[in-house]
């Protein structure tokens, strides 16, 4: 089918042409950037204002990169490599150009994406898979070693094409389409339909990548196939991904990290159906699951960083790329104020009608802070496979808890049910490794994934819950975790702190873990302390490991501490303890038993834990069995109870306090919890404290909280009408 | 001598009772705040602006502190224990409330200071030494463990006093210099001559106490005696320790930490000798060595922080109070427009004259970039004991070496002759450990220093420069460390690069170190490279180690590492070996060995040495021998030739690309250095290398620079005119 592309009366002709489920021939551009939003933007440019501003550094970046030659090399370098680096910066160059021609309408910009196309018209031909593809790979790429590499590339590369397609000629375009285009969307799709159907982040590209083809080269099948699975029946494709890999409330169940990865090829291609295929009302998909996706995106973040739940590299944030487009969408749908604090954060403009929307809301001040929220975000695609638990303190900077009692997440997933990581005042306290790789270093494994990552990051020591007879949940088998959650038994917040308790029997035979963690306000202090109570029940006696990774220097122990000063040895020789050397061990006496370290900040945090003279404290740092020096090296602490059916581990974490050297002062550096003790009535458990010489009692109340609870302490009697009841002794209430 | 203190005619009549070499009876205040300097700042607060915006910011903190009751404790605690801590605050805010009854009149806050000072005062007669001072400690405090703290109390209160002076009733007056501040000073003087004639850090701060409460009480015997020693000789005192304590370049022995640390008592009883004697022209004083002092304690920072030389505390930077006053001072003398640019980043506004100078002169935008430059300073108060030697990249925040072929440095003084450190993009890379301490801890030590300090710290394993046979320099001794300083042959900078070389014959008997530290700027690359030539000549044969002590993680190393995966055990057992963990090691083949590291802001570093097989490499961490983890966890390598009495370490360190996970890019993640030999052609050492591609030789002539030497190398001759010259081979110049 010929096309004429330069009149107004494409689209009637178009109709004629048309198969029946695609309503009008393409008109180009029109996936994420449309006609009419060219138009707005293009009368943008000529005024003052971040919209302009962004379009000007772009300009001028695009032609930095055009006055170097056109370079396609032939594919040869893995992850981070050359050739791998050379052919990611191309897809981006060409996209950046292709959108300079629209808003400029200088013919060169086309041109130049023009020459690269061809280029790659050129070569890809010649191609067979990529030299460096994984062994025995379902998913090698041609351009790349992985053809998630590949699906991106077309995803990038098929926008550009769409926003040059009028500047071509049609010999180019037949050339361009014939040779590269629709063979890359072949390859894509019928070519790997294990990828391609899989209902993963993976095949969310894929499906993109190969969707948004089929609408600039009119192959409304692709966009079917695309949608509803290789074979339509909707078992795969990119509605079930929607229906699947999200839970009712936005969870992604990889975690964040793969969430804001996800959400780029979710975010586009929702928006080209949006703008070709208007009454599939994409975004009111379920409920709207993909504006509370980019949300959540947001929430599940502390101080601009995402919580590195499962494979996760640290450094990501809400100003990722994925999540600028993100919020530019869902503010273009719903223009929330609150989004647009976010934006203000990520300080990059979208070159696109919702990007000029949110310009200019910027440039009026529309911006209203965001809310950070304490929820608990029910996982798996119904809600009810456990839950992720985010509490967060009264300021929002002050305090955060991840509690994660969620789903196992896929082949990404931790053996970490039921951890928990504390964020204070920007920075992370108890910590999780996240994933163990240098992502695109050559040196470090190709890039990819570390064996380190396999034999610690993933294994239950190097999270903080217990691990029993030193074996990790599961027994390390993802398949077993995939088919079993914990169960969150309740969320609760309040203006007394938040509190989550939730349980899981099946991370171990015959063992039950069921966990309490409250983010607690003490009344008339300034003061929050984190409650922890982890209760092992088991029908045989075991060895219970329960782990602390803290970040910072250990100042002191309340206890007496054996350290090993001239050799040291691992803790163990499997599932992560081959990689932790015991660093000092000591068992505290009856009572309380303190260990406080200081950070990077200057701040004090205590952990107080209730000591039966049962729980021996190994004291270890990371490094060990590393032999490539693949591991940073990283402090904590394992309480361990040797032979036990029974068990409960409580604890106190308590920041306080401040060093500052610089300014040569230092405050609170000693913990100020006097007393700690835990008594159970009936339903209620009761946990009584002492800070600074003022006594507190905190219920909690398994029970439904609508069925208030009376009880009785040194003679005064207190009522707890909710799961969380926080109590100034002497001040009681009724 | 009674005193009438609200009559203009006092002057007049202060001639006639004042002693010959004590002009006036001293008018209040006029210490570094003076008459004439409050007139002009209270013209200015009844203007917006900088000075204004301090002024009230200042009185608000007053106000909320003086809400609070005044509370003068009975001395009990050590360094950051709670009455030090209140003493401290005590006298910061009777001096910031006596500034602000200056400047607002208000009588309110010169009574809050007479209460506090009446306070002190019946206190002061009821105290002994110190409960927590050393054992036989020759410098106890009374209202705290060290006399140190109390001279520094003096400085602060006596201006204090000086300030409210006016507003006091006449038997307060009485009753607080006698019962209080002259047994201070005396307590201070007459009573420990062993500190007060010191020439160091604690005698500046009690000279500049007692001789500033001279000036107000009217006894100029006490500024004689500040000025001259007790003796008046001239053998001690405030004048000695200007000559002594600075080289002529205005460098301090002990280093910025302590630098930064004097200046305030220089700065702060200069400005009162200036107020109140100006024809002593005590900052003209030794060619305005003062001054120097001042700008050298910029120049030694990078990034806002000092270079920690000797026992210094890492988070001490620029816009520590002390250099506040230092450069509002300097600023008030010079008018300076780069000292603009550091008050800029202070970002605090001292309130007095030369502070409402620097006020106003930020509001009217002069501030000019400060200038960061390469200097060797040298060392000792001649000048000629060493040099502390700093070389600058060619944009200020690239590159900076601090190469150290400095003298001990008195009892602060690390055992680590010709070490270097290096910095780049803002980024500590090699480093120097710092002092072992937790500054006000007092869970560490009571916050003093470490006994780590002395078995780590001090060591000169801990530094980066060559150890012979396990022993550090001078034995470890700091007397004989005192009395033998390295010699600096040359130091250059030119646009090829800057270059030092220094050696010493001391630091070991019968053992000659020489070492030349190049910082070069490759001719037509966009790269710096660190060259380090580090020969050692001795009688005997002996045990070479040179350490590098390097912020990151390994990357890679070009030969084969066996890293130890199941015990670690210590490098040695002493002088500071036994605090490193051996985690590997490796003997790398003739040729180049190359180790590459990453560091948190995601920059690649390698070291290319030149191999000869007979250096294996230790790969070590720190943190053995540490009962109370009292050491921050670092990593190094130790070059180790076993048995040599000559021996010549060579190597390049390369800073390089960039590691971006969340952009998801890598740069250049490898050295591109691909050759290096070294030949010595006379007084020429000559270094040929290959950088990406690119042939250059760096000649380095030892001689005269003013005797240009001619070379041929593979055809075509060069001419070397400096001690520096880098060559592009093939554009090889005449």
């Amino acid at each position: 089918m010929a096309r004429i592309s330069f009149s107004r009366v494409l689209p009637a002709l178009a109709v004629v042409c048309s198969v029946l489920s695609f309503p009008v021939l393409a008109e180009h551009p029109n996936l994420v950037i449309t006609r009419q939003s060219v138009a707005d933007m293009r009368s943008a440019i000529s005024q003052p204002g971040r919209f302009t501003d962004a379009f000007e550094a772009l300009q001028q970046q695009v032609d930095k990169t055009m006055s170097m030659p056109v370079t396609v090399p032939v594919p040869k370098d893995g992850g981070g490599g050359y050739t791998h680096e050379r052919h990611k910066k191309n897809y981006q160059q060409m996209y950046n150009a292709g959108l300079v021609y629209q808003l400029s309408e200088d013919k060169k910009y086309a041109d130049y994406v023009g020459s690269m196309l061809v280029a790659y018209a050129e070569l890809y031909p010649t191609l067979n898979v990529h030299p460096k593809r994984k062994e025995n790979a379902q998913n090698p790429g041609k351009l790349f070693w992985q053809s998630l590499n590949e699906a991106m590339w077309l995803v990038y590369t098929i926008q550009a094409y769409d926003m040059v397609y009028d500047a071509l000629a049609e010999d180019k375009r037949r050339m361009i389409e014939s040779q590269l285009l629709k063979p890359v969307a072949l390859f894509l799709s019928e070519g790997q339909p294990s990828t391609f159907n899989k209902v993963h982040n993976h095949g969310t590209w894929a499906t993109a990548g190969v969707g948004m083809a089929g609408y600039v080269m009119d192959e409304p099948e692709w966009v079917e196939k695309a949608l509803l699975d290789l074979d339509k029946s909707g078992k795969g494709g990119f509605l079930k991904q929607l229906d699947k890999l999200f839970s009712p409330q936005g969870y992604y169940n990889e975690g964040p990290y793969y969430q804001r990865f996800a959400l780029l090829p979710f975010v586009t291609f929702a928006k080209a159906i949006e703008n070709n295929d208007p009454e599939r009302h994409i975004f009111a998909h379920r409920d709207g699951v993909l504006l509370k996706a980019i949300d959540t995106t947001i929430q599940l973040s502390y101080n601009g960083l995402f919580f590195p739940l499962n494979d996760a590299i640290k450094s990501k944030g809400i100003d990722t790329i994925e999540l600028v487009h993100g919020v530019t969408v869902a503010y273009g749908l719903t223009e929330d104020p609150g989004l647009l604090d976010i934006a203000q954060q990520q300080d990059r403009i979208i070159l696109s009608g919702d990007g000029l929307k949110v310009a200019n809301a910027l440039d009026k001040g529309l911006a209203e802070p965001y809310e950070f929220k304490s929820v608990a975000y029910g996982d798996g695609s119904d809600g009810t496979q456990g839950a992720l638990v985010v509490m967060r303190g009264q300021q929002e900077i002050e305090q955060a808890v991840v509690f994660k009692p969620a789903s196992q997440g896929l082949g990404h997933g931790h053996f970490d049910k039921l951890t928990w990581q504390f964020y204070d005042k920007g920075a992370e306290i108890v910590s999780d490794y996240g994933a163990a790789r240098f992502l695109n270093v050559e040196a470090k494994y190709g890039g990819r994934y570390l064996p380190e990552n396999e034999t610690y990051a993933k294994q239950t020591v190097a999270h903080n819950t217990v691990v029993v007879d030193e074996a990790s949940h599961f027994n390390g088998n993802v398949k077993t975790g995939n088919a079993n959650a914990p169960k969150l038994h309740f969320f609760e917040t309040s203006e007394k702190g938040s509190i989550a308790r939730a349980s899981i029997n099946t991370a171990y035979q015959d063992v039950s873990l069921d966990r309490t963690m409250a983010l607690i306000n003490l009344p008339g202090m300034n003061q929050s302390l984190l409650l922890d109570i982890f209760s092992v029940d088991a029908d045989q006696p075991h060895q219970l490991d329960l782990p602390l990774h803290y970040k910072g220097q250990l100042i002191e122990t309340s206890f007496e501490l054996q350290a090993s000063t001239q050799t040291l040895h691992t803790v163990s020789d499997k599932n992560g303890y081959q990689h932790l050397w015991l660093t000092g061990q000591g068992m505290p006496e009856r009572g309380l038993a303190k260990v406080s370290w200081l950070n990077d900040n200057g701040r004090f945090y205590t952990q107080t834990s209730l000591a039966n003279a049962d729980e021996n404290f190994l004291f270890t740092q990371l490094g060990a069995g590393d032999p490539n020096y693949n591991l940073r090296q990283e402090s904590g602490f394992i309480r361990r109870v040797s032979q036990a059916n029974k068990h409960q581990f409580v604890s106190v974490l308590e920041p306080h306090g401040e060093y500052n050297p610089s300014e040569e002062y230092t405050l609170n550096a000693s913990s100020q919890l006097n007393a700690l003790s835990i008594e159970q009535k009936d339903s209620l458990t009761l946990v009584s404290l002492t800070f600074a010489g003022q006594d507190f009692v905190v219920a909690i109340n398994s029970e439904q909280a609508s069925v208030p609870v009376t009880f009785t302490l040194q003679h005064s009697s207190y009522t707890a009408r909710q799961h969380l009841e926080v109590f100034a002794v002497g001040n009681h209430q009724e």
